[in-house]
């Protein structure tokens, strides 16, 4: 049966768990009513603070992001969790592991918690991820975590569509810092060290230092990128990651950053679709005679693939 | 300076090496004037017989793709090769390689080699190496062989979009048909077990003919794989080689196959040619003010990004 997509809406506004569940699987799942829980979303987002955070596999990802829901409880903030593991085939599987780790909120009325595994999705990560985020910024959380796994160039698309990106690190992780280096040490805006209570925790945010050249002099109004020591398995240091955060934020929404983020994270999520829709206009045409029939006269050398395609793109967007 | 393409086409028609090499260069390098080039030898093309040589690394592939050329040659054949190393990131490199290997046939006028590596190329693989072909055909080439590195998708993609996939393995190469059953036995035409002069040739022509199937029944007219066994570097079995695809040869022209694969290929050089335009379109709206702006309206509530998608469609397409 379809679902009544207003009366979805309606009741994951007033904070119903179940509507919540199925709107992000209405768009999880590519549903074809993806366009209508799109369009009676619009109105009510924008509200939520969007927090990315990605680091190498062993970091403490889920731990971390568990303190950061107990953390933001406290200060009475209603707290969404979406975690996005593209390597998963069964987001069962990543579901329980994280219905596991995030057991302590499982009964929390103002917690959120929803695994996504999106690999081979449509459009991948860029395309599903975005559109769940909405959905729990509409259903009232004033902060979506979404907790990447990986260090893959999805999980940096991910982090870096949020409105700030944490990058998660662990000591003595010289190879974690390495691996970092593809891309994440970039997006972050605030740096956690966690398992702070191992050896090497200073030397790796030394080592953080350097590379972010946080020596340097910067521009005025530049952010400086935040580092924060954690133990997020005993909570200890969460609170200094809260206000870091908050420090960026407020950072964000006096330069005007805030709102440049989320307008750039929309046009990238409306390319990301348009591209799609066309795409599929074009595998349409397999199905098609005109494709063959092209085929067809450039194999006896009437036609040249160019000139083909041109036929083709005209065609499909009513220009020809 | 802008070449003069119907002057190139022209001299690549009279069989001058640079003016192919040249061509090949343009089609490489996505130059503008690639549709030129592409209208111009369009009315030329189609008169080679394509081959596509794929196979385990170390299996012999140059030294075969070399004794194939020797066979063909002593025929009268005007030959061409495309050697695609898509990990390579310097052309420069394969080519040297290539060069050292096909050494005994660079100074016959009737054989063009040519190395690509395009990797990161603008749609692939599947955009330059037809359009290389295409530039051999209407030079007058008899047959082109297309020699790829490797057994990923992308080689796999290439071989089948030959006239004749011809999958090289080796003894002993367990190992090799594993790996080769990711895909290259299905689109294997002629199979050569190469380096038969080595312990367990017999057992893997028995193991290919097991995993192809061969003992079973087939309806009539169905092509039943050929497997020859060769020792290229002394010449042998290549005779036999040449035998089985002329016979395969033979039986798509009598069955309407040859027709149908070039058509096949020709659409979907159209297809990639067709997507990356229109991806092109859109990434110029990245320079634009439209998308930027819908991503405003879109953060501010006003406007859902599937309605946003569907007004940029509308705009790229002349539709709005």
């Amino acid at each position: 049966m379809a679902p009544d997509v207003p009366d979805l809406v309606d009741r994951a506004r007033q904070g119903q768990p179940r509507a919540v569940a199925r709107l992000i699987s209405l768009v999880e799942g590519a549903s074809p009513q993806l366009r209508d829980v799109m369009a009676a979303l619009a109105p009510h987002s924008g509200h939520a603070y969007v927090v990315g955070l990605t680091g190498p596999p062993g970091v403490g990802k889920s731990t971390s992001t568990s303190a950061l829901v107990t953390a933001y409880r406290k200060r009475g903030k209603r707290v969404g969790v979406l975690a996005v593991d593209p390597s998963s085939p069964f987001s069962g599987g990543a579901l329980l592991g994280d219905r596991i780790r995030m057991g302590e909120h499982a009964s929390d009325p103002g917690v959120y918690i929803r695994s996504m595994a999106t690999r081979g999705h449509l459009g991948g990560l860029s395309w599903a991820a975005p559109q769940a985020v909405r959905v729990l910024d509409a259903a009232g959380c004033d902060v979506v975590l979404v907790e990447t796994v990986g260090v893959g160039q999805s999980e940096v698309d991910i982090a870096s569509q949020a409105d700030t990106s944490v990058v998660l690190l662990a000591p003595g992780a010289g190879d974690g810092i390495q691996a970092a280096k593809a891309g994440i040490l970039e997006i972050g805006d605030v740096f956690v060290v966690n398992k702070a209570d191992r050896d090497g925790a200073d030397a790796t945010v030394r080592e953080l230092n350097h590379m972010l050249g946080l020596g340097e002099a910067r521009e005025p109004g530049d952010w400086r990128p935040s580092i924060v020591k954690t133990v997020a398995a005993r909570a200890e240091g969460v609170d200094e990651v809260v206000e870091a955060l908050e420090k960026h934020h407020a950072w964000m929404a006096e330069h005007g950053v805030l709102d440049r983020r989320r307008s750039g994270r929309a046009a990238r999520e409306v390319e990301a679709i348009a591209v799609t829709a066309l795409r599929e206009r074009i595998g349409d045409l397999r199905e098609d005679r005109r494709l063959g029939a092209l085929g067809e006269r450039i194999a006896a050398g009437t036609l040249d693939p160019y000139t083909a395609a041109d036929q083709l793109v005209a065609e499909l967007t009513g220009q020809g």
